[in-house]
Parts: structure tokens; sequence; C-alpha cells
């Protein structure tokens, strides 16, 4: 199953906002549609962010106005404009040829997420791994395999996986309700903690190594990644355990040179008074809501690309 | 109002589980209807668990397999187990004598919370200061006032305080749902955050001090808590922010040497899946849900009691 793709003249992806309950596959045909699904992360992931980008520029048909709103949809990710901008460069050339640069998007995300699998797991060393992750960095935040969670399935393809301790991800949810999908369906051993969990798990040594996803790297090797990440990274520290950041070499931003220089998304009170629909703050409650956060480069041990391994 | 109180020949409290949405005062005439409602969390906090513990002896009427049943109620809480031996001491005196000791227990609750308020306060340095705590400490953790929130209420009362940022303490939202209601009560200005956002707002340069209460200290100064707070210890630490416990001196249990020897509880799956009743993760996903975590002494900057300063 691929989590998103053009079929027939259009953006098809799984509406990620009804998982694990549904598994309905959306038809998206308009650039309106396509931001409102990143909006409503009904699409997500930064990879999977990327090949939306292109795709919807396809559905733009050269209205620059369209391409300018989709690029901004979400500011965090840099995925999504690298995505829009690669297939807006062969705008000149037509709509064939800005079709054929995105679905070589899509087929570049699918190859570099095999690479980044492999070149993960040879990087671990241990036979039996326990792995802690955050959010959801699996074939739902890509195409085919993700990112992290695609050197978890190498691992566990190549047997060396004992167990995978996935953070539910408040407030949105996606380790408790995307990631034990993709794990159930693999087959992986998994257990979900509460994000506050994590420092205390590693520091009980229940942890052989945590892996994340990213959604921009600056030039230095400060990453920016869902909020959680920078008290995991903090907890692995301390107890000793590899930090490994796992991305495709188009999340790093060589113009942007030091963590301090990311905008981070603040997506508002609701997600944070209410939980699943249920109120439960009192009324009015104001919020902080930062979507990611960063983790500064000497707090992780490697960064695990389709192209390479670097050590910040 | 206070939490916990004798009335008329039976315990009263708030129950809690009903918070922000309902405040009931429910009547508890057995040992049976106690340790129901400290397991479901009706009645929680260490302050208020030594109250109920005492007072619960006077409802167990001398019989000790009560007795030992309701001390044994929560396992991680040092003062639960305190308050019960506390009142026990006296059944030789007979019910007139367990009940005036129980009810010393909670006079001492009261003068304990109002000491450990002004000498928070006294030790903070900063006008305009800006406060991040997990889980709830106030009123509602006490009888009257509370221990870390006690200290933020003092500051509060005193002019000093800018802001509180709240974490809304997964799985059981003490913080979303306790901790708001009662700043509101107060008038105080906070902001609520996702637990996983409190090491990051630190290393952003949000909050002069953390402050949190505490459920069991061992006698190296290791310090039992809500989950997550050793996340903000280490963020604490790493943003150069004090890290301070609030907690009466019943709460240092000498015959623990460190925090190592210390029993987490586990609370099971059923908090972890789902949410005031809503599952949020596939039918069947394994959970850890440790409800504490020990932070190490070297990561605190001071605990404070009823009786003094302490700095690990």
């Amino acid at each position: 199953m691929r989590t998103i793709d053009w079929v027939d003249g259009a953006v098809e992806l799984v509406d990620q906002t009804l998982l694990p309950d549904k598994c309905v596959m959306l038809r998206v045909r308009t650039v309106d549609e396509l931001v409102d699904a990143i909006q409503r992360l009904a699409v997500r992931g930064a990879p999977a962010l990327g090949v939306a980008g292109a795709f919807g520029v396809v559905l733009a048909d050269g209205d620059q106005a369209q391409i300018a709103r989709l690029r901004a949809a979400r500011p965090t990710a840099v995925n999504l404009a690298w995505g829009v901008d690669r297939a807006a460069a062969h705008l000149p050339e037509g709509r064939e040829a800005v079709l054929a640069a995105a679905l070589r998007v899509r087929d570049d995300d699918i190859a570099a997420c095999k690479a980044m699998g492999e070149r993960g797991a040879d990087l671990l060393e241990g036979e039996r791994l326990r792995i802690m992750t955050v959010c959801n960095t699996g074939g739902l935040a890509a195409v085919e395999r993700g990112t992290a969670l695609g050197v978890v399935q190498t691992l566990h393809e190549r047997g060396r996986l004992a167990e995978v301790l996935a953070l539910e991800t408040r407030p949105l949810l996606q380790g408790a309700r995307l990631t034990t999908w993709e794990l159930g369906r693999m087959g992986a051993p998994h257990r979900l903690i509460a994000d506050s969990a994590g420092p205390y798990l590693l520091a009980q040594g229940e942890v052989d190594a945590v892996l994340i996803g990213a959604d921009r790297i600056a030039a230095n090797g400060d990453t920016a990644n869902k909020i959680g990440s920078y008290a995991l990274a903090l907890g692995a520290e301390r107890a000793g355990v590899p930090f490994i950041v796992v991305a495709p070499e188009t999340t790093i931003d060589q113009a942007t040179p030091s963590g301090e220089h990311i905008r981070i998304e603040d997506r508002g009170d609701e997600e944070i008074v209410s939980f699943w629909g249920v109120r439960v703050a009192p009324e009015g409650t104001p919020t902080l809501n930062p979507a990611f956060d960063v983790t500064p480069h000497d707090l992780i041990t490697a960064i695990v690309t389709d192209k390479r391994v670097i050590r910040p």
C-alpha cells in the first residue's frame, strides 16, 4: 500500500486522521483540498509532505498563487517546500514535465527510505535491539517505507528487533494511532508509552537506541522534529544510549545555519485543551503548543540519510 | 474549601475524577470505599493521601486486615503508609485517640503547606517569576494549600508570579484538569502545555524555575514524583534553571537509601490505550505505564520542606 500516490489524474492519500479505526483513501483533485488535507494532518510526515507538495504543483496547473499557498501550508517541514520547488521548476516545460518530476519525487522517496533503512540497520550494533521512537516515521510518513521506522522495519526483517517502545506523541497521538498500527501490521513487538515516560525508561536501561525522523535539519546538524524529541535526546545522553536521526538528504536545509533559525509552528489551543474531541481543561484555558522542538547537534550521535552517515 | 476532611463521623473528599467539570463532595464511610477512592484517584496527592490514610484508620475501627489493605492501596506514595501508621499507633488508646491523631495529621498538613509556601517563595530570586510544574500539587493534593503549587500561590499573593506553565500530565491529565482549575480560581496567569514541550520550553528560556512535588524522597535525596519530572530535571539542568522539590518532611523516607530502591507503580494498559473512554490505540496494544519516575539527587537544586531547605 502506498500512503500517497498519483492515480488517474488526482492525488490519492490515506486519511491518517481516521486511523487506526478506519483506513480510508482520499481522492484529492484541487490545491484547496490538498492544503486542507495537509493542515488537518490527513497527510503528514516530512517525506510524504514532499511528495504531496510535488503532486500539488500538478494540481495547481500553473496557478502561482495556489503554488505559493501550498508551499507555506506547514512552515516547519522543509520537504513540503522542497517538493513544491522541485516540481515547479518544470512549469515552463508544461504539465507533463511537471507530472514526470513529481513522480520522480515519489520514486526517489521510495528508494531513499529503502537506503536509509539499510544504512541505519548496518550502523546499529547488537543482535536484539530495543528501539525507542516518537511520532510516526513509518510508511505513513513517506510513500512505502519510512525513515526511523524504516530502520526498525529493516531490523525486524533481519531478525534483529527485540522491541519498539513507541511514544504516544501528544497532542495528536501519531505514535498511539499510527506507529502502533504499522508495527502491528509488520508483526513487530512493541509497547506504547506516555511521552513523559521516555527519558525515565532510558534511565532504567530499557532501550538500546533512540531513532527519530526530522522535519528540518540545519546546516550545523541541529534537528527540528516532533515535540518530545529533545527530551529523548537529553535522556539518551544521560543514559549513554545512541540518539540517531533518520531523514532523507532533502531534509537538510543548508540555508538554515542552526536550530535557532528554524521557525517552529504553534498549532493553537484546541489540540491541547481537548483530547480526541473530549474537552479536558477548563473552558478558555490558554496554551502553548509548539508542534516541534529542536535538538542541538551535540546531542545527536548520528544522522542517517539516503546518501551517508553524518556525525555532527 | 478543604479537599479532604472529617465531617460528622465520615471522611468527606472532593471527587477529583469529576473535575474540572463538576466539583462533587464524596462522603466515605468504609475502608472499602476509601481504598476504591484512592485507587481510582478520586483522592490523590501525597499529603492528601497521608490524611486519607489517617482518617481511614478511624473508619477501620480496629480491623487490622482493613488497615493493612488501606496502607498498601498505592505503593509509591510514602505518605499514605505514614498517615496510616501515625493514626494506628493510637489504636490501644481507643477510637477517640485515633480520631484525635488523624485530625492532627490534617492540621499538621495545613500548617506544613503554609510553611513550605513561604519558605519556597523566600528561596526563589526574582520579582516576576515564570514557573513550570507537572501534575497537581495544589490544594487538591493536600488539605487546604498545596506543596509546589502552594509556593506558586504564595508567590502570587506576594505579587511575584508572572506565569505558570502547567504540564497536562498524561495519562490522567491532572495538570490539564486540576492544576489549571486551581490556578484559575487563584486568578494566577497560566498556560497549559503538552508534557513533551516542557524540556524544549526550558531550553527556549521561557522558565525561571521548575517546582515539583514528591511522592517519596530517598535518604540520599533521589525523588520519586509523577512521570515526567525526570525529563524536566534534565531540561532544567541543561538550561541552567533551578529545579526545586517541595514536599513535607514526612515524604522523606530514611528507610529507602536511594532511588533504585523505590518501587514504581505501573498502572496498566487502560490509561494509555484510551483516554476518558475514547480508545486511541489499536485493540490489544501492550503498554508500559510507570506512574512515577525517579529524579537523581544531583539534578535537584533544592528540596523545600516544612522544616528546612535541603541541597542534595
